[in-house]
């Protein structure tokens, strides 16, 4: 890809996910106590801003100009898209979560798709293996993968995760493995998705609606889990984001970056589900990508995570798929699969 | 890993499987009309020599000075270590072949661990996005894949593959893939095994024994699979390799870099089983690594096909698992697994 001085937006973000031990002496400890304010000033290192906000009893969720925040209990989810730096508020997360206690970090997914333009990105996301480099001074033992086709349509995630012990026969976990892995079912879904339909992703210019509310209507976002509660935002003159959470604390998040030549929507949400077959075929017919990528993370007392082996059988009639890979981690596991539309047209890369 | 001019040699070998289609026309047509004199000439562009050779029937295998080749019907497989190169053999062979009739590859792979001293290698060996590059030359569509952790323990794939296309539910293959896909049932099980018990390694010198034939019998090669007629030799001052044919024209493969500073052993065939469980233990016993990695891959057609997931839940009880990946591709089912010893000494990386 050569030099291209033409408007660009990277819609494909990054995604860090940050699960705190809890204080074995002080169940109140909260990142929710991080206030509003204090994020303003850490977003700063980030290179993006707060521009809307709610919350319910479960979750705080931020729609952000780059992307969005979701702060619970003791779990933290940025994510950022454009050129931000998402891995810079790291350390300064962390030293804010261990003044309230939180010491110890039980889980930690940084995680996206390749980048579109990687020469745009600033430091230390212009290559994975400087994101790896970066995260290897904070961390001790990060595992680093690349899922799907190197250099091509392709997937790359940092973890930590601990070794399992097998012990005659049954699986037993080494001590320091511990919080939600036995006590609390998690699940997160991403479709991340590419091409897509220029009539659909007229609805998120402000030519066509005149704020997120009406994006979201028209688009029949609030359709595809209905039980959401919905914080949207139409930028000027086009791009979209929406956060929804509801009552189980569960959220789900959609990004739209609408130009034709470099569109992009992605999905996110951690709602439980024995299959997601259902839901991934109401967000493929919302938007109607001609590729799109998905990825699914359930821990093992999660009801997806016996299922989401069912995704292998499951048949797109419009999609087929390119790439399917599984991956066993000691607590989770990870479906990928790449699907591309059967009738590409000349505009489909 | 700093520049280092003591002794070492690279066991981690490159390994090319190609299969042809049958010429419709020409039932006789059969790569195995290339002479030996022929491939001591085209082996040149490896950097490699033959220097023992067997056959049977259904397949010809060749001891070279770095490793194995075998030639079938419609099937080469070069597999071979140090600062070979490979790939350069590849034109050579396309050509011969062609000659021959075989104009269409119906399946290629190449593939290999990580170098434990990648600077030691010549082009266009020296990174896989170098291999990738190289291969991309010859053919079109080919899919790259890294397999456990980027940049540590991780193994590369490059095949060609079609997508699936799924219809009503059903999986219907594109007309191009064809072959051995379903009429004939292929699997390869690949061990390969770092920090070797030293003891087992002191049997692969002429310290402990003055030919192939006495180490096969000492360490108990010949008791892996016992249907195997096998062809050995010992290097001076030591090193080993060994092939085995049987009568249903399945082969096995075996070299060994004894030297305790870099102790590797490979294990490899394409022996049918419904379950390969019993016989890593059997190689696992016979070399006790502190570290291996498997691959399986198997066809729709083979017996492992269905069962190779069973692999996933057998424990080794000296041996826990690190990584566990699965890959989905057309024809192909490919699992690959890390493990690492329980009882881990100073001497084990």
């Amino acid at each position: 890809m050569g030099e291209n001085t033409q408007h660009y937006f990277e819609g494909v973000e990054k995604l860090v996910e940050v699960w705190f031990k809890q204080p074995p002496m002080d169940d109140e400890a909260d990142l929710r106590r991080i206030t509003k304010e204090v994020w303003d000033e850490e977003l700063k290192a980030v290179k993006c801003e707060i521009i809307s906000f709610t919350k319910n009893s479960e979750v705080d969720a931020y729609v952000l100009s780059e992307s969005s925040m979701f702060v619970s209990k003791r779990r933290w989810i940025l994510k950022t898209c454009g050129t931000t730096t998402p891995l810079n508020c790291l350390k300064p997360l962390m030293k804010m979560a261990a003044e309230m206690g939180f010491v110890e970090i039980s889980d930690f997914f940084y995680s996206r798709k390749n980048f579109a333009r990687p020469e745009l990105q600033l430091f230390p996301h212009r290559m994975f293996c400087e994101e790896v480099k970066f995260l290897d001074t904070i961390f001790e033992g990060g595992q680093t993968y690349c899922l799907g086709q190197i250099n091509k349509d392709c997937w790359y995630l940092y973890t930590l995760s601990q070794p399992e012990r097998e012990l005659k026969g049954e699986l037993i976990e080494l001590p320091k493995i511990e919080g939600k892995h036995h006590s609390e079912p998690d699940q997160t879904i991403e479709i991340l998705m590419e091409n897509l339909d220029p009539q659909v992703m007229q609805v998120f210019t402000k030519l066509c609606c005149q704020d997120g509310k009406e994006a979201t209507v028209k688009s029949k976002i609030n359709e595809i889990l209905p039980d959401m509660i919905i914080d949207d935002f139409l930028f000027e003159p086009c791009g979209y984001s929406m956060n929804g959470i509801n009552q189980l604390g569960e959220y789900m998040t959609i990004h739209i970056t609408p130009e034709k030549e470099f569109s992009y929507v992605s999905f996110e949400s951690n709602v439980s589900m024995a299959n997601y077959a259902e839901l991934i075929q109401r967000v493929l017919a919302t938007f109607l990508p001609a590729k799109f990528i998905i990825t699914i993370f359930a821990n093992k007392s999660s009801e997806a995570y016996a299922t989401m082996r069912e995704l292998e059988t499951t048949s797109y009639s419009q999609w087929q798929r390119a790439d399917m890979q599984c991956c066993n981690f000691p607590s989770y596991n990870l479906l990928f699969a790449t699907y591309t539309a059967n009738n590409r047209g000349e505009n489909d890369c």
